[in-house]
């Protein structure tokens, strides 16, 4: 089955392996007459790119993107948008000592069953590198969201159980700014010090450290489908869609199995200009799957970097036996990979929110008339 | 846009609403040749049914299945399975004084903002109701999993803070039993004690009580899909497609967030039958989105009932003021939905596994060879 | 692979056999607000009904559709719509004297060879029976399009190879009271004289004619998607889905093959109002798959009926070797299929129109601002 | 909408204007392990290239394949097959003074009022280079279909009103070589004399002519889903999906509507072999939407290409008034688009079949277990 799609009305399929010739994707659905460049898709990909701090990988990806369709006098034509992200200087020859050994957290060992083929070269298709391609997508449905006051800041609200103090979530992108110029992408300048630390800590050990991102977003009312179509459901599956995820939680989440209905009901109130609100937001956002038109806002889980260097036990496909697994001398690693998925999972909540804002405009028949 | 449906290959669509004249699902795309009786689908929705102990709703839904369309001679026969359940003995007289006021927690607020009408009967066509359709769907997918010995369970794993001890993951059928013998579909005897008591507390107090689920599956290797296809972002997809749900983990879920690389990387090994296994399986089952064959484990965190006895404030749409909130007199409840989520939660499970199932079919050349 | 459903964002899945208990669709995408009743279904329904006149079957089948599901105070709500018809009175003992027999023209070959099972009472799902659940999704999207202002008229257009003067297409609603009027829904008066002769005559030699159907429809300019979604694609796919087509053709048509480019090109002109328009139209209403919003033709050819009272010759599946072929006495069948096609061809074609239209509220940005 | 894709299991997304940098498809679903090289993707596309004689567009595109993705070890992987085919040497400067100009027969008129922006140069997204991409894409279908036995054969039937004779329909592959050997890719040299005849006199008229194609292919029987997924409603829009498409019909097609039943129905009978088949076959290879396995034939219309040197009749959008056309000086269009649509077609009839190939991988149980 086809499952590197993502997204309904506006659709997103994205190709490409680590160390093939180039990653892109092909954005289907666009609305036309949106006026979008090259820069502005190189500027959200430069957030995701490593490098740039002790925090992340050492490697230099300098990822540009290449729009092949879709763009005329600068804007989108209706027509596909294609983008390919070229990979400069992949070097596969490391990879070759340890093909056929499985690799712990990796997913060599389901592919191979699956396929009875792996392209082993930096990870492959399973490779996080594939989430380049949903950021220069994400950054074509953030100008679209834009034009409709749509606003969204994700930022790491936890790393290796340090957790921050949650921000402000009523301005995404005033927060936005804040977490930019932090080096963690964490708004709680506090926070990041002692998790700075953590991660320091962790590198000197080889080992790498886990984290939680929490996602806002300042929506409209009337996003999101009832039963399957859920906002919650849709962001779930883009969340969980992303390497190394553990978990999703909107609103109050799994501290909401802890609670009283008393306590966890949003009462509804008027606020100042007669508009209807609630007092709290436990919701997250939504009722009954659609936007309540409060602040969106939900946390992921991130398992610690799989790619360590301490000394693990893996299997060795030739043999089918027991084998000691080392990575590959001069290997270059993200110590904790939730860093950098901040833009990543920005990018998945505007795909998700492009979508939504599209089918919301054949809901009911009054918004339809011309 | 069609939200009312779920799955690719083996694919539901729902319909109907609580206190219209029936709900149901048409099953599109389940082989031909599947044995399935009517009793087979009301035994599954025997156990969704309330009333049949202190900790749900006192309502008595006798929900029974009349199969329209897809089964001759006792088996599937490729045509789309229709499956109608009747709403019997309605009440919508007790909505009617309240069909203007905002009920905290409920979805009303959205419907209205989104489509300018609202079933407000019983909830209409957000009422948790919808899911019974589900589980009659997932009568069907089980039976179908059931050839490949594939074996699902879900349980209730903690309620009101009470958590209990992890049963054994490795025979779900056999778990199912000692859970189905529960009045909370609690494997830990001594846990659902406590609970129950927690429960009838909250009762008494006009209030409700959140819980968390778990699931187990034993699955092959291989279902699940690369990239947006991942089981996982599926499983979550369809867990927060229902009711009250706040969150979904996959494995170690939220709690890989505060561990290390070195500690949360399942070490590969081989068994006593020389078979491919890991040590531990923080993972959860899956690799890179795909099944790995060791348990498949989730959880879902559902928030407390919304319908609570006591007083609430909210906000009367007709003068957009704020009002008191009172459930009508004789309403029935569950102190705890997650409690009677138990065989949905199964149901969806199966729904996602059905598809996986038959998408793989289709995954290499090898295994497409008559 | 579910393929029961049609459309996108207006979208039916059908279910039902022949002889089971009922048929039905479910609507998916329905926007809300729409004023829609039993009365208005049921009056599309009975244009399709056998038994009005020599012409058609004088089987009485009495259809009348009951609405389960996402209608409320009289209008669509944006749940999902069910609408079962329940079939009455099938007598399903006849078929099984030849239920091991390969009936001339029937799908009984090739479901048993796809499925290994048929429900062979009355042709089971392979059965014209399942148009009548098109026709009543169809009207449903009529009253959608009608606010829209779009209008549909099918009609015989040949039969037996009389065929008729082609009628004015510009306004199909005062063409198609003409049409209704018509015992063959057909236009041309004389020709329709010449036609019930030669249905006359092939009845009493127990056989059956073909014919050809066109339909047409003033739509807006814009409907239509590029490349894979081509307002024609859509239509042809749509037209060649119903029991007994063998073609479908565009304007010209296959008349276009045997043009030159100076006669075929439409010249592009300025109407009395300052309208771009063109002063042929051989396109038929689209160029490059969108609507032009000339009036939409196209034509439809539908092969004789394959069930004949003339003696065939076939095989018997048990043992595999030659067998005379007879239809049970007392089977009552139409003469010519295409003539009853006439209200399911405009159904189909409403609901590609509806689906197309919908899909074309999100087309370009300066459409979509509030 | 998205509409740039095509196919369910076996999915194409293509991309790219005829002037922009590159034209491409990404293929999502195709099994993995499947052996496929870049000179086998050429091949097909060489086929399509204009310039190889005096029939078609002088013009010298030579197109070659670029595959960024998918294919390792020579086999692919289960991966995305991303393919781009760059565009050289397009000069767009001719389309400058015609940029206001409605093209007769073209689509910027309608991309024009559907998007409010339109890439003019070459015909952006609306030419026929688009269908390189599925030509690409077509040959790692065909590959596919060769594990299976499946072969397919497109050639011209009928151009400028000149009619060949039906070939032997049971060998595709051996047909195919003689219709490569054609100038004008047609089985009946007389004919094609007459037709290189036709095509030279309305090329020195600077006309056009249309032309008909006829498609076969050998494939087994159970092909093709019920209902809306028939066989040949997939054909249908694939088809009409195709530029300058006004036509489609299966076996019999428009003449079946002047035969009559007795005639048309295919009597069934034991072969030589002692298998099921047809003594005729009217039908086209399918009944019911499924196919019998007898040779699939179905024909497609094509209009004459609508740039003709002829002056012709058009609108200045500029001034919305009545304006004389010329082609630009030095435009080189092929003088009946039908010669190079015979690859196109064979590419859209493989799509079509890899994809009902896998679908009917899961239809019914007795097939799925290992």
């Amino acid at each position: 089955m086809a499952s590197n799609f993502f997204g309904d009305l506006f659709r997103i399929t994205t190709f490409g392996e680590s160390h093939g010739s180039a990653i892109g994707v092909v954005i289907d659905g666009c609305p036309a007459g949106l006026p979008i460049s090259q820069d502005e898709i190189d500027a959200e990909l430069k957030i995701r790119q490593p490098g740039k701090s002790p925090y992340t990988s050492p490697r230099t990806e300098k990822d540009e993107s290449q729009i092949l369709s879709g763009i005329f006098d600068g804007k989108t034509t209706g027509a596909p948008i294609a983008i390919a992200i070229w990979n400069k200087d992949a070097d596969s020859s490391k990879y070759e000592p340890i093909k056929n050994l499985l690799r712990p957290g990796h997913a060599n060992f389901t592919y191979l069953q699956k396929y009875g083929i792996f392209d082993y070269r930096g990870g492959g298709r399973s490779s996080a590198r594939e989430t380049a391609a949903r950021v220069a997508a994400g950054a074509v449905a953030k100008k679209l969201l834009s034009h409709y006051g749509i606003e969204i800041c994700a930022f790491i609200a936890e790393i290796g159980g340090i957790a921050i103090h949650e921000p402000n979530l009523e301005e995404p992108l005033k927060l936005r700014k804040k977490v930019l110029a932090n080096p963690l992408f964490c708004p709680d300048t506090k926070a990041s010090e002692k998790m700075m630390k953590a991660i320091e800590k962790a590198k000197e050990e080889g080992d790498s450290l886990g984290g939680i991102l929490q996602c806002i977003a300042k929506i409209p009312v009337g996003l999101g489908d009832p039963v399957y179509g859920k906002l919650e459901a849709k962001l779930a599956s883009a969340m969980l869609s992303l390497p190394a995820t553990k978990g999703f939680e909107i609103g109050s989440g799994f501290a909401a199995a802890r609670m009283k209905g008393s306590e966890h009901n949003d009462a509804f109130d008027i606020d100042e200009n007669g508009q209807i609100t609630t007092v709290t937001n436990f919701a997250g956002g939504t009722l009954g799957g659609i936007s309540t038109g409060l602040p969106l806002t939900f946390r992921v889980a991130f398992k610690p970097t799989s790619s360590i260097k301490k000394p693990q036990d893996t299997v060795d496909l030739k043999g089918a036996k027991k084998h000691p697994f080392k990575l590959p001398e001069g290997s270059r690693h993200d110590p904790c990979v939730a860093i950098r998925a901040v833009p990543i999972l920005e990018a998945m909540t505007a795909l998700v929110l492009a979508d939504t804002l599209l089918l919301n405009r054949v809901a009911k028949l009054s918004d339809m008339h011309k």
